[in-house]
């Protein structure tokens, strides 16, 4: 195997600067570009800065194979990396009528009139090889020096993975020397980082074979490895080595083997066993149904979801008892319980979901805090329900109280099959 | 004035150059630091490897006057932060005897056991100074040499966040010399980036007291002002000159002039008014309940949200009637109207909202494509209902549609006041 490709990506703008958005292009480019075997190396963020931008082409043309370059291509005067592409690359902006063309019959098909400042973007840097943008009017563009390859293209994410996808990774799979690189995941839900880490006992007894990553999040500890080989029976064989040793300990944390969300490994169990799910919210407020819905064809197992902020909604929509919200209080084990066979019941599906807790700033006591919160399962002869008690803030709250329902949900399912 | 400070932040992880995560803490902290005045110049992400790490640490001394970096710091074998800090200022790993017992206090007062790979974080380098980590348990370091301040965070969002607002922030507002920046936003909706841009006419005209940036995201485009002075009458004096300029020709698209997602200002306006809100959801599948949900105190004018995913639902939640849904088809104005009208009717609140359509990626047809939507609003006296056509995945639909929604509500109840 040739030396793998020292890639870098450069972020253009002073929204990621100043931390208005955070750079979700590079993470999907990174992303993409390992897909297809490209390791990137190192990922930069300048500001709409002609000075900036240009010093770090120099630094990064002095490491890089492969540049992946993304912003200021748009058509507001803080855009202003075509400029210093037209210094960097010592060529002149040049009126492309095909371009012309483009933009103005992009307008006439979403029907809506174009602004004369879309007229500009047809001005491109002379030396370039355009991209064509066929969600936006800002073309991307393609330049080489010596052994070094720049890509530019426009920060609106759509625009960028549209032409990502159409024609960047396909033109780099063909003319790169890509690397076989392959991935698995263990996605675990319900146990902390170190404690899993300690469960398994020995990274070092597969460190030979693969690389591994703990990775945190809101659904659970993800256990990525990584592995390289000649050819593709032997990575895979490394990886499937590598994971048959790490289940060992903690396979009844491990809800999927591919890296997905916690949803969507449930989506794809209720779709297989022809199941129905309803969902009823306090404190996630529609979070829940959200994550559900987010997944393609959800309407084949999620019937409804109901979002009962109120205790009258709890009594009307879900026939909770008002008595037993007087007595036990809307946060509490027994209106979760309720909530969930209620809308169970409503619904008519086979399961039924509910969460009720306290999401905070405000709303918390002694007895029952912020970040308290219990989530409760029913189906046709069983109900289950769980306290959690999180620290965070009312964002992350919501975010826990909705994977922890969902984990109640994969316990009880797992029992009728592996999950 | 004293020249700005250079400021670098340096991400540190492989899940990042991987692009399993987007890099929030870098944008966090960006927008943290330029709130007490400090402009981030640069932010660069590199993997968990000691030499790399070692590299951009020389490469950002030489530049920068502050360092903040993050992650690498955890209990797990991939975390080689520390190490390489004692190679690059060279010192070694020392075990710090209090930052010991703080640890086993931290999963004391957790009631969860501690695992042995923790005890390996209260090694630390001898040179560095200690911050307290009150979420978790890496600590963060301090290190300075010649003119540059290095700090060291844990890479766990919350942790990281909590170490910044406890120590760090205070720490920088004393000791540097911040500039006076402020930042003003003109928040709009309902408007394309170049149209606004276009209808504004003349950015040139405040370019010479204020820096303008145009940022879209799906809550519309939000024009952000940064003006830096000598005194607080003066930067205001600035924003406040440039804001009114731009405000004439857009006022109608304007929801907010602080920094906020729309349904922030929506929740404002009706706590302010005493108004309540229900909300009937199809194609958003609680996103919209979920963003409502999303803002402290939405108790106080939230009253409830259904997800009527199927057609029964709709029938039996909200009384949209049978036949209608034949006639029309359940992606229709009369199926919005009805869900509008309905949740309003059935919760009692003041105001209804609803959304019916067509997020994808399968269920369209030519007739109603993919990204088709109606949004419906129901008053006591009035009711309004929106066709909207949006091209993207299901992802940005959901949230295209839930501010199509947003805004038919804002539209509606601006007639009643200011928003």
């Amino acid at each position: 195997m040739s030396d793998p490709l020292t890639i870098e990506i450069i972020s253009i703008g002073d929204e990621l600067l100043t931390g208005h958005i955070a750079n979700t292009n590079a993470a999907w480019m990174a992303d993409q570009l390992l897909q297809i075997g490209l390791r990137v190396n190192r990922i930069t963020t300048v500001g709409d800065d002609e000075k900036e931008i240009c010093e770090i082409l120099r630094q990064a043309e002095s490491r890089a194979d492969l540049i992946m370059a993304t912003g200021g291509l748009g058509p507001t005067h803080d855009d202003v990396t075509r400029t210093a592409l037209c210094e960097y690359f010592t060529c002149k902006l040049v009126v492309n009528k095909e371009l012309l063309e483009d933009i103005k019959s992009f307008f006439g098909r979403r029907g809506i009139p174009m602004a004369r400042v879309n007229t500009d973007q047809a001005r491109v840097p002379a030396t370039a090889r355009l991209l064509k943008n066929d969600s936006g009017t800002a073309p991307g563009y393609v330049f080489s020096r010596k052994n070094t390859t720049f890509y530019f293209l426009a920060g609106v994410p759509h625009e960028m993975r549209s032409m990502m996808a159409r024609i960047v990774l396909p033109e780099l799979s063909q003319k790169v020397q890509t690397r076989l690189i392959r991935t698995r995941y263990l996605c675990t839900i319900g146990i902390a980082e170190s404690t899993l880490y300690e469960q398994i006992g020995g990274i070092d007894k597969v460190a030979h074979e693969v690389r591994v990553a703990f990775l945190p999040g809101f659904s659970g500890v993800k256990i990525r490895l990584s592995a390289e080989g000649e050819n593709e029976a032997e990575t895979e064989g490394r990886l499937a080595r590598a994971a048959d040793y790490l289940r060992q300990n903690i396979a009844p944390y491990v809800y999927s083997e591919r890296d997905m969300p916690l949803e969507q490994a449930l989506a794809l169990k209720l779709s297989q066993q022809r199941k129905t799910i309803a969902v009823a919210e306090s404190c996630t407020g529609g979070l829940l149904a959200h994550k559900f819905t987010n997944i393609p064809g959800s309407s084949n197992f999620f019937e409804r979801g109901v979002v009962t902020y109120s205790n009258r909604a709890k009594i009307e929509l879900l026939g909770v008892p008002a008595s037993t919200i007087e007595a036990y209080g809307a946060v509490s084990e027994q209106v979760a319980l309720a909530m969930a066979e209620g809308v169970r019941r409503l619904a008519k599906t086979d399961y039924g979901l509910s969460t009720t807790g306290i999401a905070g700033p405000d709303g918390g006591s002694d007895e029952k805090p912020v970040g308290l919160v219990y989530v409760a399962w029913a189906g046709e002869e069983q109900v289950d329900v769980n306290m959690h008690r999180f620290i965070g803030d009312r964002h992350s709250n919501k975010e826990r109280f909705a994977y922890a329902a969902l984990n109640v949900l994969r316990i009880n399912i797992k029992a009728t099959g592996e999950l």
